[in-house]
C-alpha cells in the first residue's frame, strides 16, 4: 500500500482530549478519530490492528470449539424483563422506541438473548455442552466516557455464552475459555494478571478478570509477591493483620473537646497520634436502615467487599441529615460507643484498645476507647480495601498493589439466566433441568489500546508483531529520485507477494518526518531506501525496537525482512 | 466440523412467519432465527455464508482502491442537521438519547460521519480521489419490516463514499465502484440487472439500482428487450405511445347521469368502452396547492415521476374534503372540463378526443371530452409507470416488465454533503473548492438472501459454491457402523485440511432424514459412506445441482471433491 493512496494522518503534537499515552498514540498516529465523546471512527491503520486482534480472538474461540453466531445489537425490552436487568441495567443500557412506541434497548451484553435462543433451541442432552460467540458493537452509556477506547460508549466486544448439564461440566466450559483467553492475550502481546473478582450485575458465583497491567489503568488489583494468589481491590482479601498496641485504655471512654476537628487528619495532629489510632465511623443505609461500619483511620472502606460481607446490593451512604438524626451530633463526629444502630467492624479493628473516636457530639472526640468493652460489634468482618504491603491470605507473602486494564472478564453464572429464559435439557433418565451458564467477554477495542498502554517508548507506537497494522514500511528517502522509487517499489511488491504487509512511504516529505512518522505509528520493520544505500547496492533495514540500522544487501533484504517476520509472528 | 458440534437446526415444515422462498428456507435450514420483527440472530451456518458475501464485498472494494474504515453506529444529532436530514429522515431514523439528555440517532446511513471527517483530514487535492468503506450493521426503523433479512430493523450494509476534484474525477470514482459492484454480484452467484433509480432522500444527481431479478422482489423494473435501456419503474420512462382513436368526438362535451359509478370499471362498463378511452383526473396537492393530474384510464399516476416532472418531493394525494372543494363533487366524479386548478396530463393523453371524463358534478360523467379543444393543460409530463409492452424510449424495442431485490445502490451526489460539512480542497493554483462526492451502498445481508431466492429448489437451497456456508457434507449413513464412521472421519479431515470446508453429518438419524436436511441446507458437494458402498471401496458423490451420485473410490474422494470445489470457485 502506498502512503499517499491511503490515509495516516499523525499529528505532530499532544491532542488535547487524550489523558493517558495510548490514546493519545492512537489518535497521533492517525489510527482513530473521535465523533463525538466515547465514539470513534476507525481509520484504515486503526481498523487492519483491530482486525487482528478480532481475528486472534475467532481463532482461539474456534480451537476452544465454540461457535460463532452473530446476534442482534436492537434488542426487545420484553427479554430484558424477563431476567429481571431491565431495570437493573439503569442509566447505563440505552433505550428507545420503535415508531409503534415499543421499547428497545441497544445491547450492553446478550445474556438474554442467547440464552432466549437456546431455550428454543437445544432442548437434549446430546447437543450440550456447547459455547456461542460472537464478535459485535456494544453500546453503553458511560457516565464519563474517557481516555478514548478504555472507556467508550460503543465498542467492539468478542462475548461467549457456555450451556452445560452440570455445574462440573459447566466448570470445564469455564476453563477451557480461561485458557483461551490468556493464548488471545499472550499472542497480542499483552502482560495481564487474572484477578477474582466481582460478578456484578452480572449476577452468578465466581468470576475471574483478565488485566492488563497498566499505571495509568482504572483499576486497582493486588497480588501476592510469593504465590499466585490475585484479586480485585474490590474483592481482595487481606491476610491476618497484628493489632497495634496503644498506651492509654484507662477504664472508661473519656470525651475530649476537639472543636473544628473533623478528618482523620485534624483529630490526629489533634492528638498527635498515627492516624491507626483512630476509630473510622462511617454511617450506611443498609436496605434504609442505618448501619455504622467501623474502619481502622488509615484505611478505606471498600463498598463492594461491604456489599458482599452484608449479602445485599441495598448499600448507600448516609446523607449528612441521616447522619445527624443517628449520631445527634454534626457530621465527622460520629463513633460506636452508644450509637443506636447496628455496627460493624473491619477485622483489623478485632483487639483495639486505647483507641480514640468521634463522641457522637458535635465537636468532641472520645479517647481510650476499647471496642469489647465499650462497643457491641454485631461482626467483625473484611470491609477494608486490601493494600500494598498487607499480608497475603493464602501464604506468608505480601500484598502488592498494581493497577490494570479489564480486558477480559470470565463467569460462572449458574442458572440464573437459564431459569429465567426456561433453557433447560431432559437428561436420558429423568427430569428436565436447567442448563448451567458461563458467560464470558473480551473487549477488543480496549484490549487493542491496552497493547499500545504497555508497548510504546517516547516516540511512538512499539506494536507486537500479531497485531501491528502493518508489518514493514519501506521508506524512500527522495521519492525524486528514480532509482530510489523504482528498487522501493520493486522491494514492495516483493514484500506483499511474500506476506509482508507493508507500506510504500512514498510522501514528498523531509526525511525527518518520514522517520518520525514510521517511529510514531511503530511499523515493527523500517527499510530505508536512499541515494547512499543504493550506492552500496544496499538498504537500511531497522527494528522498531533496535536503536539502530543495519546495512543489507538489496537481493537479500525481502528474504531479511520476511524472516524477522515470520519469527516475531 | 461435526454436525452433532455444532447447531443446525433444521425444520421440516414451513414456519408461518414467512412468505417467500428464500425467508423460509433461511429458517428451516437453520440460518438464521427471529428476535423479534426484523432482527434476526445468525446462526453457525448463517453467518458463514453471510461472512462470504462479506469478504467478496471486501476483496473487490479493496481490489477497487476503497480504503476500509468503521464509523460507530451511535451518531450526534448535531451532524445529521448541519446536512439538514434530521428531519428528512424521519420515522425511518431510531432517534435516542443519553444520559445527558443529549439527542443521538442509529446511523441508518454514514454520509454525515464520513463527510465530517473527510472535512476534517483531507485538505489537499494531491490526497484525492479517495474512497472510504465499512461493513456494519445498519438500523432503520422500517414501517413493515418483512421477508426476512430483505427488509429487516438491523441489517448489514456495505457503504463507501467516493471524494474527488471535479464532476469528471467522481465519474470515473463512480464507474470504478459500479465496475466493482458488478463484480461482487457475479461472484456471489446473482443475477443482477442494473437500472436507473431514483435519488429519494440521499439527494444528488444520477443514481443506478443493481436489482436481482426475483419474482418475489418488492422492486418492479423494466428492461428493454432490444436494447442494454433498463430503469426501476419509479423512474422509467416510455416511448412515444401513439394515440388511439375514439369516436364520437362532438362539438363540445356532453354531461351524462352516471348514478353510482364512481371506479375506473364502473364508468367504462356503464359506457361499455374501453378503460382507456376514460381520463382518469387525480387531486394532488403540490407544495399545498391543488393540481390535477390526468391519466389514460388504464394507467397508473407513479408519484415518483410525478415529483420528479414537477421538481419538487412535496405532492401529496389530496384529501375527499380537497376533493370536494375543488371539484365541487363527490369523490369519483372528478373531470378535467372547467376545473378551476393548474392541469397535468401524462403524454399518452396527447391527442386524446371523444374521451370520457369526470363531470365534476356527483353522479355524473362527461363524453366527447377533447384535451385540446376543452381542457387547458398546463403540460404534458412523464407522469405514469412504464409497463410490460410498452416501446422503449432509446430504440424500436419492447420494455419488459420485472420485479428485482434491490441489492445495491449507486449515487452520484455531487457536493450536497460536501458543502454542508466543508469538505473543500486547495487545487494547485487556486481558491478552495468543495469536492464532488459519490455513495454507494450494498445490503449484504440482503444479498446474501437474494442468493438464496435465486438458487434454490423445492428441496431447499442450492448455493453457489462461493458463498456456501461449507463446500461440502460428508454423511455417514449409519454411524453406528465402525468402518463407516472411520473412513468418513478420515475423509472428513482430508478434504478440511486440503481447504474444503466439510461437515460430518454424525447424527444417529434415520437416513431420509439426513439426506433431506443435505439438500435443504444445499451443500454444493454430497459425500455418503455407507457399508454398501464401502463394500466396493468406494463412496457416493454428488453434486447438488445433478439429478444422481456417482461411485468414486476412497481414494480419490478427496480430489474429486476438491476438483469440483476448485473448479466452481
Amino acid at each position: 500500500m502506498r502512503w499517499t493512496d491511503t490515509l495516516i494522518p499523525t499529528l505532530r503534537d499532544d491532542p488535547l482530549e487524550a489523558e493517558i499515552a495510548s490514546h493519545k498514540l492512537m489518535l497521533r498516529a492517525g489510527l482513530i478519530r473521535k465523533l463525538a465523546g466515547g465514539l470513534y471512527t476507525f481509520l484504515p491503520l486503526g481498523l487492519r490492528a483491530l482486525r487482528k486482534v478480532e481475528r486472534i480472538a475467532r481463532e482461539e474461540m474456534d480451537r476452544a470449539g465454540a461457535l460463532e453466531i452473530l446476534m442482534p445489537a436492537l434488542q426487545p425490552r420484553e427479554i430484558w424483563e424477563q431476567s429481571k436487568r431491565y431495570a437493573v441495567m439503569g442509566e447505563t443500557m440505552y433505550r428507545l422506541q420503535d415508531r409503534q412506541k415499543r421499547d428497545l434497548v441497544l445491547g450492553p451484553t446478550h445474556e438474554e438473548v442467547v440464552t432466549d435462543l437456546v431455550s428454543r433451541e437445544i432442548s437434549s442432552y446430546r447437543q450440550l455442552p456447547k459455547i456461542f460467540y460472537q464478535i459485535q458493537a456494544k453500546f453503553r452509556d458511560e457516565i464519563r466516557p474517557r481516555f478514548g477506547l478504555m472507556r467508550a460508549r460503543e465498542f467492539i466486544m468478542k462475548d461467549a455464552y457456555s450451556f452445560d448439564v452440570s455445574m462440573e461440566a459447566a466448570d470445564a466450559s469455564y476453563q477451557r475459555m480461561y485458557n483461551a483467553y490468556r493464548r488471545i492475550f499472550d499472542r497480542c502481546g499483552l502482560t495481564t494478571r487474572i484477578v477474582e473478582a466481582d460478578t456484578g450485575a452480572m449476577g452468578g458465583k465466581l468470576s475471574h478478570e483478565f488485566m492488563a497491567l497498566a499505571d495509568s489503568g482504572e483499576d486497582g488489583l493486588v497480588e501476592c509477591d510469593s504465590c499466585s494468589c490475585a484479586a480485585n481491590l474490590e474483592r481482595a482479601e487481606r491476610g491476618f493483620l497484628p493489632t497495634p498496641l496503644f498506651p492509654d485504655a484507662g477504664e472508661s471512654p473519656l470525651v475530649v473537646p476537639t472543636p473544628g476537628a473533623r478528618t482523620i487528619e485534624q483529630v490526629a495532629a489533634f492528638f498527635g497520634c498515627e492516624p491507626r489510632r483512630l476509630i473510622k465511623t462511617i454511617l450506611y443505609l443498609v436496605k434504609g436502615e442505618p448501619v455504622a461500619v467501623l474502619a481502622p483511620g488509615d484505611r478505606e472502606i471498600n463498598e463492594h467487599k461491604l456489599a458482599r460481607a452484608l449479602e445485599t446490593a441495598d448499600v448507600t451512604m448516609a446523607d449528612p441529615r441521616a447522619i445527624e438524626t443517628v449520631t445527634g451530633a454534626a457530621v465527622g463526629f460520629a463513633g460506636p460507643v452508644g450509637l443506636q444502630a447496628p455496627i460493624y467492624a473491619d477485622t483489623a479493628l478485632k483487639g483495639y484498645a486505647g483507641a480514640i473516636s468521634g463522641a457522637n457530639r458535635t465537636d468532641a472526640h472520645m479517647t481510650r476507647v476499647c471496642l469489647e468493652r465499650d462497643v457491641r460489634v454485631a461482626g467483625y468482618l473484611d470491609l477494608c480495601a486490601a493494600r500494598d504491603g498487607d499480608p497475603c491470605p493464602r501464604c506468608n507473602g505480601k500484598l502488592r498493589e498494581k493497577r490494570g486494564i479489564e480486558v477480559g472478564h470470565v463467569f460462572k453464572l449458574g442458572a440464573k439466566y437459564s431459569d429465567a429464559f426456561g433453557a433447560s435439557y431432559v437428561p436420558d433418565d429423568g427430569r428436565r433441568r436447567a442448563m448451567v451458564m458461563g458467560c464470558y467477554g473480551i473487549g477488543v477495542t480496549r484490549t487493542l489500546q491496552a497493547v499500545i498502554e504497555q508497548n510504546h517508548d517516547d516516540k511512538g507506537i512499539n506494536w507486537p508483531m500479531s497485531v501491528a497494522p502493518y508489518h514493514a514500511v519501506v521508506l524512500v528517502l527522495n521519492p525524486a529520485h528514480a532509482a530510489s522509487l523504482q528498487t522501493a517499489q520493486d522491494l514492495a511488491q516483493n514484500l506483499d507477494a511474500s506476506g509482508v504487509e507493508t507500506v510504500l512511504d512514498d510522501r514528498n516529505d523531509r526525511p525527518g518526518v518520514k522517520f518520525a512518522d514510521a517511529d510514531l505509528i511503530g511499523f515493527p520493520l523500517r527499510v530505508v531506501v536512499s541515494e547512499r544505500s543504493l550506492a552500496k547496492n544496499s538498504v537500511e533495514l531497522k527494528q522498531r525496537t533496535q536503536p539502530s540500522p543495519e546495512l543489507v544487501p538489496i537481493a537479500d533484504a525481502a528474504r531479511s525482512v520476511g524472516d524477522i517476520v515470520h519469527a516475531r509472528s
